[in-house]
């Protein structure tokens, strides 16, 4: 018995070409003699489709798409995900499914039966939750169907008062074949592969599990499909951020024999990344967008995003403004073109002075008797911002943006200024980890510019303006803020935890007061376990330690 | 048996100010010899407290306020709604639940069953669902208690597995207690009081129901809390958008005697009115903030945000800009300074030339050899958004965004441009509805002068441009849009429907590929059935319809 994994790539909405794809990976797995070929949750829609989910026309669409996969699923049996129809009057409308398809018939629905609904998922907005389990026979031996979430629920305080394992377990499955649409975060590999390995282990169950890859706007998928044999050891971990197709020998895998194990590496920094550059290429790609555009402004947030995009794009495909003022410092300007020549990319320097005087002269006779503040502060960002769209329009580039996620936090950025871009490359990565990301950078070739990274972060807006003079030091406040955002502590839980109080609350106050900048922000690429974007949902009108 | 609904205003996360809220109401009530007063769904707090709620900080002080709140009924009881803690192992860690507190005592907690996930609503994010049903005895008789959504299964083909109400009447409960915080839309009070009055007389059971009332960010709540007789009958509808703390006596409404009935009138562009005015307003008082600024241009959309702005801060504190380029018609200013004088506002005039030659001159060398396009159409209306923000930061405004929803849907608008603003007042209101706002507010007195009303619809950021350029007209786009956004209809139920099928797929396509813009607009006032925003949530990165 052989059973292929086909870790692909979908475009949300993409009937026809996901269709293609996954009818070329049935083609391809009977080729080469596997008896049965999985791919992932809801392949035929791509993941996730969101509110598409509502229209009546493109849940249809989906079934059709199951419908014509149904052929080709001859002398080879297919595992596809898509949406199917609650035919009990109560409850929502649709399941999220495995179709088990095989003689070119649907043999089996299989629902999924947890559906996570916390940070960036929302699947019980669409979907009606399984509470029916049992298992498939198929040449001669008992399937365990899952999918995705059904495996994730573990440990003292389980999510779900149903463990849909426990339940199939009783039927005595011989192999478990899970779909999965599991987005990455930089632990994720990690969980995920202890808990399948727990899971094959504690039901001696072999495990095969299909993951997609790609980004889906700010989600990205790392691929990473899994074999585990039933004493759980990892039988073969899959390629991240590729597609790939493998095959493996189902009593192989129960035997522990000729195991495969590439286990892909895990290190943070290299993750995120590689998940940052697969990001920012899947969304030109999905788009149809080729050329990237941002403003290089001789700090380092800007010079890793220029990296990221010269690996996503090409450096052909990547153009950056260098736009100083009268703030900004000699070295910016020298520290910012070394890079482009290190990056050997496109680039233009404009000077912004005169929008800059042109806009304090007609704004004059309104701020007459008042300071230089930071009405003028921002009136900078928003004009360099105006000259990054202006090319946007007129040349066609989509414009990266280039804040952090420690600014993003605190509102240390200006709204339609600093803050514009079609993508956050860096949106959930914080200041302290955008200088591991440089030293990763700069591992085998000086790219970025020494200048560059050892001098004190500016915004150099105002004369000898430094981030310290707002701002706590980063390394401070990224842990006050990685407390906060990714482990929800509150504000005496900080304090235990040797904080100083008037700091924290300083901090969740900027935190907390802000929500309505990160409300308009563009979408962030999300490599955390809390980013903020569609994950993170907060009120704007609120009074909590704000 | 007297009972008392106290339909009241929070703040979410103000624990200080609710909790005074909710103990003057108890007093006001046992004053005025109630036995009982009923608060709204999730009081302690304010509703929706959204990821706030993953915070055990804020559950904290949630149960602190109920503990501080139970020492207050003595005398009386009240039902406050506020979270609990789940203590068994399995499922999400909260319920949402309405405390019923007597003798200075928790006397029961009463848990939601029904937790709505769609549209805006994120309940199974954060609650578990009860599943036990039951009623308390008061003072003699049964009380079925339920939080908003649990009267909501009903029809053909209901959303949920489980009808609390059904489960509920096999114990012959006397009456009902209901607490809500169900938001607003124009044709919300409507189906409200049907289903309050078909469930009555179902089930033969008076029901007192208690909204909140008030705005928090983009949802407002209308109040209108009811009494319902056994019979299905009305007995009393509290006001729409005002605080209220009513009696009313239980065998009165059993019998049906002395029906106070003050049915408040539903007629939606009235209501639409009231709505966003109350939207404004909230946003503003909750945020502490005071005066509002925009841009006038001369045309529907921004002289209906000036009145409604007016209407909910006082004239005192609203000012307007007025922006002319090179390519605004001569009555577009005098048109807006007529209305400048019918309202008695603050205004000034501010020539955007200066910069706009400014911006074109630096770009020139960038631009030479390219005609003129949306580059220099966006760059007008950037050069307007940098000045109204740059009044914001150095005076203090806030920027009402005057965009509707017809423009919204389709982009026609400049991000960073006009779609710039902290609140997005008419983000919700088709263009077509505009026009009936503008007939509802001249219709005592011309406020809005006709020259405004009667001219043709233009963005005048090119010569001689009118919206039907390139847009359908707005009756018929409204229509495609409607029936699209609010109604989620597809391609083929449109053509059905009439419309021509090209039009159709231009118009559909235009929306869908419009979503990056609608990730960055403001928060919008909700007030239909489906509004850009929280509850509407798409990719950005897809292939349908686009």
């Amino acid at each position: 018995m052989k059973i292929a994994l086909a870790q692909q790539n979908y475009i949300i909405g993409d009937f026809e070409g996901n269709r293609k794809k996954i009818i070329a990976g049935i083609r391809e797995a009977k080729k080469r003699s596997a008896d049965v070929v999985l791919f992932s949750e809801l392949s035929v829609c791509g993941y996730p489709p969101r509110d598409f989910l509502e229209f009546h026309d493109f849940v249809q669409q989906c079934l059709h798409s199951i419908e014509l996969i149904t052929k080709e699923a001859v002398g080879i049996a297919a595992l596809v995900g898509a949406p199917s129809i609650n035919n009990k009057p109560e409850g929502k409308d649709l399941y999220n499914s495995a179709y088990f398809l095989y003689d070119g018939k649907v043999q089996q629905i299989v629902n999924k039966s947890l559906l996570p609904n916390y940070d960036v998922f929302d699947e019980y907005r669409y979907f009606e939750a399984n509470q029916e389990f049992g298992v498939v026979e198929f040449l001669g031996r008992r399937i365990a169907f899952t999918v995705c979430e059904d495996l994730w629920n573990t440990g003292i305080n389980p999510l779900y008062i149903t463990t849909p394992v426990d339940k199939i377990s009783t039927f005595s499955p011989d192999y478990m074949l899970n779909i999965s649409a599991s987005p990455f975060d930089y632990n994720h590999a990690v969980e995920r592969i202890n808990l399948l390995k727990e899971t094959a282990k504690r039901y001696h169950l072999p495990i095969f599990y299909c993951n997609c890859v790609g980004a889906q706007t700010e989600l990205i998928f790392d691929g990473g499909s899994l074999v585990i044999s039933p004493n759980g050891e990892v039988f073969d971990e899959m390629n991240f951020f590729e597609e790939q197709l493998c095959i493996y020998d189902l009593d192989e895998v129960i035997q522990s024999k000729n195991v495969v194990n590439r286990e892909q590496p895990k290190s943070k920094i290299p993750l995120i990344y590689k998940a940052l550059v697969a990001g920012v290429r899947e969304y030109f790609k999905k788009l149809n967008f080729q050329k990237a555009i941002l403003g290089l402004s001789g700090g380092i947030d800007s010079a890793v995003v220029a990296c990221i995009a010269v690996d996503a794009l090409g450096k052909e495909n990547v153009k950056v403004l260098l736009m100083p003022s009268q703030y900004s410092s000699e070295h910016s300007i020298s520290d910012a073109l070394q890079l482009v020549k290190n990056l050997q990319i496109d680039h233009e320097v404009i000077s912004l002075q005169k929008v800059y005087d042109a806009s304090l002269d007609t704004l004059e006779p309104y701020f007459s008797g008042k300071q230089f503040d930071v009405t003028e502060e921002n009136l900078q960002a928003r004009i360099r911002a105006m000259f990054l769209m202006s090319f946007c329009n007129k040349h066609h580039y989509i414009l990266l943006n280039t804040s952090n996620k420690s600014e993003m936090a605190v509102g240390y950025g200006t709204l339609y200024g600093d803050m514009c871009g079609g993508m956050a490359v860096l949106g959930d990565v914080y200041k302290t980890e955008v200088y591991e990301l440089v030293k990763y950078i700069n591992n085998e070739k000086l790219i970025i510019p020494e200048n560059i990274i050892n001098k004190p972060p500016s915004a150099e807006l105002r004369p000898d303006q430094k981030d310290s003079d707002s701002l706590p030091e980063y390394s401070i406040l990224d842990s006050i803020l990685y407390q906060y955002i990714e482990q929800r502590q509150g504000p005496e839980q900080l304090v235990q935890k040797g904080f100083e109080r008037s700091l924290v609350e300083r901090v969740l106050k900027m935190v907390n007061r802000n929500e309505h900048k990160r409300y308009q922000s563009p979408p962030i690429l999300r490599i955390s376990q809390k980013s903020f974007g569609s994950g993170r949902r907060l009120p704007i009108v609120a009074k909590y330690l704000s």
